[in-house]
Formats: C-alpha cells, sequence, structure tokens
C-alpha cells in the first residue's frame, strides 16, 4: 500500500468535525492537521491526538498536506479563503450558494491554474451528489423531467429565519416532501407540481416571555420567500423540549428523472438519501473527493474542477482492475 | 453547434431498434448505419429512411463513424465483435456476463490502444449505472453493506431456463424483490438477507399438449441455481394470454448503501430504476455513453474503460459551464 494521503481540515465546526470522523473511516488517509481560526489550544478535536494548528500556520504547511478540506461557511469563508488557498493548497469545498458558483469556480480556477493545483468545488449532497443524478438524468432520459425533493429534514436557512422573528427565543424548521407528489413522479406521468404541491414546511418555536403565539405564527408563515409559498405548520414547545427533540439534523431527500425512451415506454430513476446527520454525511463525501482530488492532481489535471468533472472510480481506494472485478 | 455525432449500430435486435430510438432523442447525434448481418434489404428499420448495411461493409466504414454500438449478445456476438471492431472504431458495448468482465476488457483493451480508438465495455443498467451506485456508495460510506434488489421485471435468462423444461410451450418468469426485505435494508439496521429472503421468483408458463403440470412444476421450482434457492410460484396460461399479457419487457431494480458515517448516526443512499421497457433503457445508456466515447477518443484518451472511467459532465450535451451554471 502506498503511503496516506495527508488530509487537514480548514475550520472546525459541525462540517470540520465529520470531516475528522470521515478520515477515520478511509484507511488510505491520515488527518495532518485541522487549522482553527481558534486559539488552537482551545479545540478538542474527537481523536485527543489529531494534531491542531493555527488558520496562520497554512501558508507554510503547503508540503505537509496533499489535500486541504475547506470546511468554512458559503456566506463568507469560502468566497475568501477558496482562491486564497487554492493558490498553495489542492483543495475541496463545499460552496452551496447555487448561484454564485460560476462565480466562485472562476475565482478558485486562476489561483489554481496558475499554482499547478487541483480545487474541487461545491461538493456535498446538493450540490453534490443530487446535481450528479440530475445530471446522469437528463443525459440517460432526454426526453423527460427532472424533480428534486427535499427533506424530510433540518433546514438550517428556515431555522435561522424563524429565529429572527421578534418574539421567537429558539426554534427548527424541518422541510416535508409530499408523499402524494412523489408517488404522482413515480408513477411516470410527469406531472406539473407548484411549489406548495411538492413540500411543506413544519416549525417548532420557543416563545420569548411575553410574546404572542397568535402574532408569532403570522409572522412566520406569511415570510415572504422562506414560507409564503408553502403550507406552513408552527408549533409551540418549551426550551427543554427544543433541546431534547430537535437537537440532531436529519435531512435527505430525492431526485427523480421521469422520461419516455419510446412513445410507449416511460422509465423512472431514483435517487434518495435518508440521513440521520446532514453535516457527518456532507463531510463523508468531502472526504472521498479528497482521494479524487489527490489522484486528479497526481495526474496533472489542475484547475478548478466540480463533481461533474470526477469519473466516479477516481472516488474509491480500489484500483480500476478491482473495481472492474468486484463491483461492475 | 458543432457537427452531430455519427453513431453506426451493429446488430438490430431489441437492443440495436432501441439505439436508434435513443438517437432520434438526442439533437447532437445522427445515425450514419445499421449494419445486420441478414440481407440488409430485409431488415425494417424504425425509421424508413435510416441507411442499412451489411456487417461485412464495417470494414470500409472507419471513416463515416465516430462512434461503433455494438449491440449484439454476451454470450458470443460481443466477445468476438469486441476486440474485432475496437481496431477499427470507438466503439460502446453492453457486455454482461459480469465474472468474465476483467477477460473482455482485457480482449478490447489491446486492439483499442495499439489502433488509438475508445472502447467502453459493460454499459447499460447491471453493469452500468448499479455498478456506478456501487461505487459511488461504498466511497461515500466505507463504513456499510450495499444490497442490490433486482426488480420487479422479466428476467430473460430465466425464461429461457424454464422454456427449456421438457413439457413447456412457452413461459416467462419475473424476478420480484422482497418489500420488507427492502424496508428492513432501508430502516440503516445493515440486515444479513438470505437468496430466498431477497427476492421470489414467479413463472407464467404454456404447457405442451399432454404435459403434466405437476411435473413441469416440480422440474422449475427444484432447478439448481435458477429456481432452487428461491420460493417460485408457477402459473399456468394459455398461449393467447402468454402473447396478450407478457410481451413487454419491464425490469428494474434497487441499490441501497447502507452505512454509519459515526455510531449515533445512520446514512442510507438509494438508486432505483422502474423501466417499462428493459431494452430501450440499456440501448438510452448506451447512446449517453457513446456522446462520452466520442469526447475522451477526441482528447487522446485511448484503450478499454469502463462507466467507472468516465465523468458525469462527460454523457451531457451541455458544456462543463452550462453544467455548472444550470445542474449544479
Amino acid at each position: 500500500m502506498s503511503a496516506p494521503i495527508r488530509i487537514g481540515i480548514a475550520g472546525y465546526g459541525n462540517l470540520g468535525r465529520g470531516v475528522e470522523a470521515a478520515i477515520a473511516k478511509n484507511a488510505d488517509m491520515e488527518l495532518v492537521g485541522i487549522y482553527t481560526r481558534r486559539n488552537p489550544s482551545d479545540l478538542v478535536p474527537l481523536n485527543a491526538g489529531a494534531p491542531v494548528f493555527s488558520m496562520d500556520d497554512l501558508g507554510g504547511h503547503g508540503d505537509h498536506v496533499d489535500v486541504l478540506i475547506l470546511c468554512g461557511g458559503s456566506k463568507s469563508d469560502l468566497p475568501q479563503q477558496g482562491p486564497e488557498l487554492a493558490a498553495l493548497f489542492n483543495t475541496v469545498d463545499s460552496f452551496d450558494t447555487h448561484a454564485r458558483i460560476p462565480e466562485h469556480f472562476a475565482a478558485v480556477d486562476a489561483p489554481a491554474l496558475a499554482n499547478k493545483k487541483t480545487a474541487l468545488i461545491s461538493a456535498g449532497w446538493d450540490p453534490g451528489m443530487f446535481s450528479i443524478n440530475r445530471v446522469y438524468g437528463e443525459a440517460l432520459l432526454p426526453d423527460g423531467e427532472t424533480y428534486t425533493f427535499w427533506g424530510r429534514g433540518l433546514s438550517q436557512g428556515h431555522s435561522d429565519a424563524i429565529r429572527r422573528v421578534a418574539g421567537v427565543s429558539g426554534g427548527v424548521q424541518y422541510t416535508i416532501p409530499s408523499e402524494a407528489a412523489i408517488e404522482e413522479v413515480r408513477s411516470g406521468s410527469r406531472p406539473v407540481l407548484t411549489t406548495r404541491q411538492k413540500h411543506t414546511r413544519e416549525c417548532f418555536v420557543v416563545l420569548a416571555n411575553g410574546a404572542s403565539e397568535d402574532a408569532v405564527r403570522a409572522e412566520i408563515v406569511g415570510m415572504e420567500h422562506y414560507f409564503d409559498q408553502y403550507d406552513t405548520t408552527v408549533n409551540f414547545i418549551t426550551a427543554d423540549e427544543l433541546a431534547r427533540d430537535h437537537a440532531a439534523m436529519p435531512h435527505g431527500g430525492f431526485v427523480i428523472r421521469s422520461g419516455n425512451t419510446t412513445d410507449e415506454h416511460a422509465q423512472v430513476i431514483e435517487y434518495s438519501l435518508a440521513l440521520e446527520s446532514n453535516p457527518e454525511f456532507t463531510s463523508s463525501v468531502l472526504v472521498a473527493y479528497a482521494r479524487a482530488v489527490h489522484r486528479m492532481s497526481q495526474a496533472g489535471q489542475f484547475g478548478a474542477k466540480t463533481v461533474f468533472d470526477v469519473a466516479p472510480g477516481l472516488l474509491s481506494p480500489k484500483s480500476a482492475a478491482e473495481l472492474r472485478a468486484e463491483l461492475l
């Protein structure tokens, strides 16, 4: 067996912790550094032996790390770190602001190419595995429609939105796909579905002292863009119930392609995820793509890449010959 | 738009007909020839204008065809045609004898490399899309188990087997996955399932004159390897019922990866197909991979390839920039 792939983690929140856990599941990888903006001695990794450094040390660690996994947020961390660090390291990130992906790709591509680095952006499950299945679906059934359903799962963005409402002291939001809509899509009938028909939203809210249930409910269900196009249920609970019953971060969903190969024959392709931990699964995807990035870098394939550019076999620790014999 | 990709079809059974239908669904492709061992004037293509040639003309048509799709059978056609034609054309085949894939790969690789051709073997859905999902599943959840279920669908091999039984004048066999077993796998519990627990088999048989139902049933359900490890139901029907109710070729199935990212969190990935026409879907996969083969050939990536070697984006008629903007 060749030397292990040396992985670094830049940023240690839920995602960074998930990456640490995922590296431990991959025998061909080694965690060589967790990089944090906090004081390194304050950080408690899952494995007490994991080496922790300051983010400021990254500049001198280019030769010690084969692939650096960027575990910051898409809003402010990754737009800055992505281009900066792609000049120094092979990188993987989970940039998930769909509308700004072309811009992020270009910003990362230039420094990566100039410094002969491979930088894979927007890995995870959406963007990521769901995107791959949208591409496969369109290519295999060009005469068809693609449907994406999310959930049942906790939406971070919508949970943040309800916590900003006056009179709310805490809360979470679950996105729930409509079983009836999914069944209709699975039938091959290619229905036209409105936003309201595809998903409902369920909120669990802790009221601030003296706040009114009716006022808070009205503000949430009418919130533009986040809730007004959905049927939304608001449940009021105690702070203890919130902590006890809603600390997990489940998620998942469905990408369904329904199409016809001839007028006579409908065909349906379905990909689905049922995740008990959204961040841990995303981290696991990032780690598998780190293996591919290491190989693409060794093969001289530099610049920004996406999951669409990565052949499936590159994700596996098995050789091409092993994959053909065992899994084809 | 660049010149259309010129596709040839070698062999015109169910698969070849499906390829002709699939090419018509892809605006960037053109059917330049159907090649047959029959008398070309006897062949009736779906589109009356399709050019039909003798298989013997292939030798002189190397410059007219960008990718030749081999639509023969895995038992005798492809082992011979694959290596022969990979010396003359970029090719795609659906070789599906799992145990002999490494041998077929080697046999095709040498002539393809020697003649700077790209030859993709074993495309379709199993081997093919199911295989890809087995690789993704293992790579994303290394601590886990992969489960494949087939059906509900008509199995050609098992239908052939029952038609060879003395006293049978016709019949078909359907493979039926166990809903209970699938639900158990979806739960994330990683059950150990026996062959008998995963699938049942259902036969519809037309008896020959004077044959005994009991004798035929006993012979079928006890048939080694094909039926003895399964719970098998045998229904006797008339020749008219067989023709009326069992002429379609539906199939499909499920690849499910169940794994843990940590001891606390199970994660389940599921890929499934519900196909009204097995051969038409397989053909549609072959055609999408023909696009990828054309591009890999243009990029100088010669030799034998499998679906594991093909980045998802290569299957799409859209550019990498379009895919990033629209589908990531």
